[in-house]
């Protein structure tokens, strides 16, 4: 019988928590016993995995030592505290907070862009943030066939980078308009109905927020290249699902849009979407896709070393949920 | 008694034109007579001008004569048959379509940019797209102060760049989607509530829009430059008023941030928003305003050419209405 895993997950009634559970029943991952854990206040709760009700218990106290493999879908405060124990009792640990990913010791990890970097023996495997793990695969390939020098991108986050509590006020605030009611902000700085604004992510003295400047620091070495130039502008739009980018790029070797196409269409991971270019969407293509998806690929005559790209995906389920599981699949597999 | 101009609104009826009639009301303009122009078929319309009735009458057939000055807020096409038989009735024209922005012959203006390039005689004025104005707005004092190189700009455009029928079809579609009811698209391609996608505005072989590369042609001419490198992206985003653009710029000096916000500061048409530029947004912000405005400013330590802004401003109100008005009052003026 194939080798099966007790399994922990952290945060498992959260945005993430749940469509990582749904990816681990999908694919088939070979889940012993799996454990939900939460708040101390969630033991309330319960989720159905693959047809097993499960009650999700609290994190505090869990003895980590019942299982093999731990996915950590919580910030990095709670990251910080229980990753060491759940290392100290001999888990592999799957961080998806922000806490271990600037961390040399820790392999930080898209299988599509740098799965050869990952130590087999690994305890500890950080996996990026959203905006970064969808930029880092459209990257990629170009990055392979001709070099890559300057980056400058403008994502639109969707308002599930903040979790159910962003999906909640997005919902709730365009409700409320439309009945000329007044409402509450809570998660978001300014009303995000019908709205747009620079990402307030801890503004640092460069204007960049926390955020952006960990994006772009993820995606360096993510593609192992530390003097790449990459410039990172996060913006929230009033979009539930689907980080959306306009990706500007200057390649090292000259490539024309049509040559773009051909790298990326072989890629994996990648769905290149054609003939439709000009409404390729959140709503419409990327909400509940497996894939990074691009569309329109733009060049002006003047710059042949200058692309740029319409790039889409699932924060949620491809970027979050897709890629941890892809990593955990990387770890099942025996050493060679 | 000052002079006093007997003034033509064709396309009164329109998100344009409305809020033009607005401004010339506010603005005190000098008019006599006031004729409000649209299609045959709408003189069952009737507006307010000034505490007075005007009943909408057919553009077809309007004798040009009995005014000095139209303005046309209508599409390329109308202004293409009619424009002429305005200027051939001794009439000034200010054309906010594109039929002749690109025109040599036709100056292009924005007051705050570029007044100066204005002949005092002139007949025929093109008013620029809400995207350029909006941009060369906020380039035009770094231009004049350190050089500009290089302009890389995404733009997130409000819906009521596609007029009253834009703005319908994203209320209409939100409302019936929160209430589960399905929704026909008009004049978008892709559902617009809760998404976003590429501008559709006729694709070109490289890759952009007819409407983004008039855009940089807008604002090449604008900031009376050719050799400026223009990259311009144009997304629609769910937002009823008010064009977002990030505005990466590597001026031909350096700049730091502190600079670019004390010359902004003092520039005509400019607000510089400070101390909230985290949620300087298109609802809380530029909605009703008569200014450009200009929120976040950041620089990457390692690239000290380069500026990232994040300007915002009402697209209606202050690119297209106040923006033409402010053009007329320099036409009223006594040539010196």
């Amino acid at each position: 019988m194939a080798q099966q895993w007790s399994v922990a997950v952290v945060g498992a009634s959260g945005a993430v928590g749940a469509a990582l559970l749904a990816v681990l029943e999908e694919r088939e991952f070979p889940v012993a016993e799996l454990y939900a854990l939460g708040r101390a206040d969630a033991d309330d709760d319960t989720l159905v995995f693959a047809n097993r009700s499960v009650r999700v218990k609290p994190l505090a106290g869990f003895d980590f030592s019942r299982c093999q493999l731990v996915f950590f879908c919580a910030p990095a405060a709670v990251a910080a505290e229980h990753v060491p124990r759940a290392l100290a009792a001999g888990c592999r640990v799957i961080d998806l907070s922000r806490q271990f990913r600037s961390d040399p010791a820790v392999p930080l990890v898209v299988p599509e862009v740098n799965a050869a970097s990952l130590p087999g023996d690994a305890g500890l495997i950080a996996a990026p943030g959203a905006p970064a793990a969808q930029l880092a695969t459209a990257l990629a390939p170009l990055q392979r066939a001709a070099g890559l020098l300057e980056v400058r991108v403008t994502t639109l986050l969707a308002v599930s980078d903040r979790g159910r509590a962003g999906i909640d006020e997005l919902a709730g605030q365009t409700a409320r308009l439309l009945n000329a009611q007044s409402f509450k902000r809570r998660v978001f700085p300014a009303q995000i109905a019908f709205n747009l604004f620079p990402s307030f992510d801890a503004p640092q003295e460069s204007g960049y927020t926390l955020g952006e400047q960990q994006t772009a620091a993820e995606v360096k070495k993510l593609l192992a290249d530390e003097q790449l130039v990459i410039d990172v502008t996060e913006l929230f739009a009033p979009v539930f699902y689907g980080h959306s980018q306009v990706v500007r790029l200057r390649t090292r070797e000259a490539l024309t849009p049509a040559q773009a196409r051909k790298l990326l269409r072989k890629a994996p991971g990648i769905e290149l979407v054609d003939g439709k270019d000009d409404c390729l969407s959140p709503v419409g293509d990327s909400a509940g896709s497996d894939a990074v998806l691009i569309g329109r690929i733009a060049q002006m005559p003047e710059q042949p070393d200058w692309l740029t790209l319409w790039v889409v995906a699932d924060n949620v389920r491809k970027s979050a949920a897709v890629n941890t599981v892809q990593i955990a699949e990387i770890l099942l597999k025996p050493q060679t």
